[in-house]
């Protein structure tokens, strides 16, 4: 899925062979150097651009070159239209690392590429300490404090400061451990890219994000310049340039446009869609000629964030539920086979699919304790997993003997009316896009769900709550963690980085606060599978029965 | 002499009025900014290409602009390929404060222009303090230490480190005090443009001299690419660009071709030469289509180092001598009219073309103390002015009871002989370099002279001793410190900046080291006014008589 782009890094490593200084040529060090790495350059076809030594490293540059022989490696950022030698080793090395960083609001996930070979040396993911001074994006952009002009850069508004140090350190420790995995100093680390939604950016970059979340939700920055690592005080090679995805706007950051390089959206004669649903669900719909994009809040049942039992997908975490209705069984599965200790997203959704099909909730999301039952066994199902719980009812999915610590892992009605609302924004926002330009779903072959979520959703659980469009399941393909490997992308191929630039160019973003429409698709989305049951072939309609 | 060039400054203040923005243009403010610059350039035609805004000041600069309401003057450093955004006014100022600074070994000078007008706001000179270290360069170099490539950046070679410090509190000093001639701040100053030889420049970026004066005399660094105040730790605008003047090699610096530029012996017609006389001599030679240089050592007797009574020029130096030789009375000159102090270069010319055509000395530069007097008055002369002086003769120019501190200020058979050392390289010098390339000194209309030197010295007194050829003085035109107007036109112009890349390009440098004819021009050259004074028409032939 991935193109295939031309292989041209952001970090080279130049095989030079310059000339000995003589009193016939007596061409500085620097400028010999220069001219060698141009001439290298021209033969290889990279990038064109002018060379330059920035003044930190001109000296150990220049040294090193000399000391060596004047033959080695030269390092070379290609930050087109201007190329800086940071760095002369005393011969190529076998592999240049890099990494490739997925800034996660909960997780960061990276790998460690080879900017020679393009192979993975390694991989991992470490929580973001940022958590410690906020869970959830909000509560941290009001942890980082109001603009404050006056302050020295130092000193600007300490709880920014603390953000922006709480994920430098863990990119650092993240850093850490992928060097020692693929048993290299961090200090040979050349390069890094970012990917992150653009509050995250805004937090690694110290840059105030007071405005994302206040109407008009204006970013600070959306294309920030390359920088250099030792200016994030971040662990790697002094002088390796930091290269920051893109972003769209405040709701739609630069983790997105990741989505549709690694996708390949913008690239593709058909038109595609891809979705990433999280706390936001973040849609794209588009081809090589045109992309649309919008964003609106799914709500946070799908992550962990509102069902009481409602956990991040983890080990214990209740990823499937299956209800057997010719045997009235229920079985479930979790993640590493751990004791439960709640439900995600994933799970939530095959739990509502299955109580509906097995009509223990109604077209409306609600529980029918008063329902009358099929057989005995239906009879001691209900019995057994629906009980009253305070005002109303509750669905035990594992029981106390079962869950981890002997808690019992339940649903409520709370729990699903929030999930009712989140599937309903899904696909209020779905039809919305689609709208906007004129698709029609069926016209899609392919529907790219992306992150976690995307790897472990059951897409015909979903299309029976009415929460993505009934198409063949096999139209929806999971792409795994597309804003790292977006990243990965930008490392490896200028090509890659240019169509970054391209997706900011061409994108329309779709403002759903400022959409009527939407609100009225909501409406009619806020049933099981839909106000509109046609728009669902393939979903049994059982409202009329029982009611 | 300077050209008309077009006005480009290397730093701009544009006058900024982007959109408000809203749900409809929900532009990043560091993008809307770039793009409102990008249109305010195009509308200008300035120089075009990629706009950044540099990481340390992203924050600060996006702040301001929204602080200003969208609207004001953006500060931008025009590094042609890449533009950088530096900071954000809330309007655009009525000056725009740069600093021009000659890199002198002894002393800095500087002027303080607006680049907004073009006009001079204050100038000024300074002692360079790294006299405290070393007199002169080749001490300096020894005092900087060998290459240490283990070293840290920060640690390396504390002497060299100990000569930046020193260097660049001297700018620090001059901008101070510039900045209160003009009633600015020193912030206020929005780019240093810097022109030095290369020893000079070497010590202010803290780049190893050490292969500077070891054969085959290798630079670290001709070109250097612009860096940002505050990487120096000048007080300046932290972001104001520093723009070094490309040197050509160990002997023919930055400073060199700050003078080809304010002469505009490059974009001329006509051939023409310039000659910057110091401890060196550095002469250039060309016009439009090609340049060569050469750089020799003219012997320190011209700048105060050798000549017992040797000074520079400065308040008590006598700069000017002239001897009536119809009464045989000397009269002299010092600068500023104080009590003599001791001769400096112009005086020393002055002198030794006056005792010439005296016939004190001959013309191999020896005094003649047996020369049978011609009248009274002449041999009171020679006993008042020529007496034994160990094992030999002295003349004495002021005698003691008019002199500073009551010390006569006398000429001894030794600095005559370093003078006539440094005649004869600075006629061979010149003569090797027209022989090179075919032209005669008759077909050169104009002669610049540069330097303190270029604007005391009298032509016709160095026709006469045979140290520049017998051209109409007025062929001579002293044109000041050129190292500094040259670093004036970088600031105001970018063809300025680009002439200076293509001087360097185009320019042939002729290595006096390894030039044979150069020793025969030497020897031929050591009499006065030559060997051959055919050569030397309108000097009278006074060898025959007397010897």
């Amino acid at each position: 899925m991935i193109n295939d782009t031309p292989f041209s890094p952001l970090v080279r490593c130049l095989p030079i062979e310059a000339r000995q200084p003589s009193l016939e040529d007596n061409r500085a060090d620097a400028d010999r150097l220069k001219q060698a790495v141009a001439r290298e350059m021209g033969k290889q076809g990279a990038q064109s651009g002018e060379l330059r030594i920035p003044y930190p490293v001109l000296t150990d540059v220049a040294l090193r070159f000399r000391a060596a022989g004047f033959r080695g490696g030269a390092v070379v950022n290609m930050l087109d239209p201007c190329l800086e030698i940071v760095d002369f080793l005393p011969s190529v090395p076998d592999r240049l690392p890099a990494l490739a960083l997925d800034l996660g609001t909960t997780h960061l996930e990276a790998a460690l590429l080879d900017l020679q070979s393009g192979d993975t040396l390694a991989t991992g993911q470490i929580e973001n300490r940022q958590i410690e001074l906020g869970t959830d994006i909000l509560t941290r952009i009001h942890f980082a404090g109001p603009p404050d002009i006056e302050a020295k850069q130092d000193n600007r508004e300490q709880g920014l400061a603390r953000l922006q140090e709480s994920v430098i350190s863990s990119i650092n420790e993240l850093a850490v451990r992928l060097a020692a995995m693929a048993g290299i100093a961090t200090g040979e680390i050349r390069a890094l890219s970012v990917s992150g939604n653009t509050a995250m950016v805004h937090f690694f970059l110290k840059a105030t994000p007071f405005h994302l979340c206040r109407e008009p939700y204006i970013p600070l920055v959306n294309s920030p310049d390359p920088c250099h690592a030792h200016e994030l005080r971040l662990c790697i090679a002094p002088m390796a340039p930091v290269w920051i995805m893109p972003g769209i706007g405040s709701y739609f950051g630069g983790d997105l446009v990741s989505g549709i390089l690694a996708t390949g959206l913008d690239t593709a004669a058909e038109t595609a869609m891809l979705i990433d649903v999280g706390t936001n669900a973040e849609v794209v719909l588009g081809n090589r000629e045109w992309l649309i994009a919008c964003a609106g809040a799914a709500g946070p049942a799908l992550e962990g964030g509102v069902a009481r039992m409602g956990v991040k997908a983890g080990p214990g975490a209740v990823e499937h539920v299956d209800i057997d209705r010719d045997h009235w069984r229920l079985s479930y599965r979790t993640i590493d086979g751990a004791p439960a200790v709640g439900i995600c997203g994933s799970g939530l959704i095959d739990l509502a699919a299955e109580l509906y099909l097995s009509r223990v909730i109604d077209f409306r999301g609600k529980f029918r304790p008063a329902a009358k039952p099929e057989s005995q066994r239906h009879e001691q199902f209900l019995k057994r997993h629906l009980v009253a719980d305070g005002s109303g009812y509750a669905f035990i999915v594992v029981p106390a003997a079962e869950a981890a610590d002997g808690i019992p892992v339940t649903l409520s009605q709370a729990d699903m009316d929030a999930l009712m609302r989140s599937k309903a924004a899904m696909y209020a926002i779905l039809t919305t896009l689609v709208a906007q330009v004129g698709v029609e779903f069926a016209g899609l072959n392919r529907v790219y769900v992306a992150g976690a979520f995307g790897g472990h959703i059951d897409p015909g659980h979903a299309i029976t709550l009415g929460m993505i469009p009934d198409l063949p399941p096999a139209t929806y393909e999971p792409v795994g963690n597309s804003s790292l490997r977006g990243a990965g992308l930008v490392l490896l191929s200028g090509e890659g980085r240019e169509r970054s630039r391209e997706i900011r160019r061409k994108i329309t973003y779709l403002e759903l606060n400022v959409n009527q429409e939407f609100m009225l698709r909501f409406s009619g989305a806020r049933f099981i599978p839909h106000a509109d049951p046609a728009l669902f072939p393939s979903v049994p309609v059982l409202q009329a029965e029982g009611q």
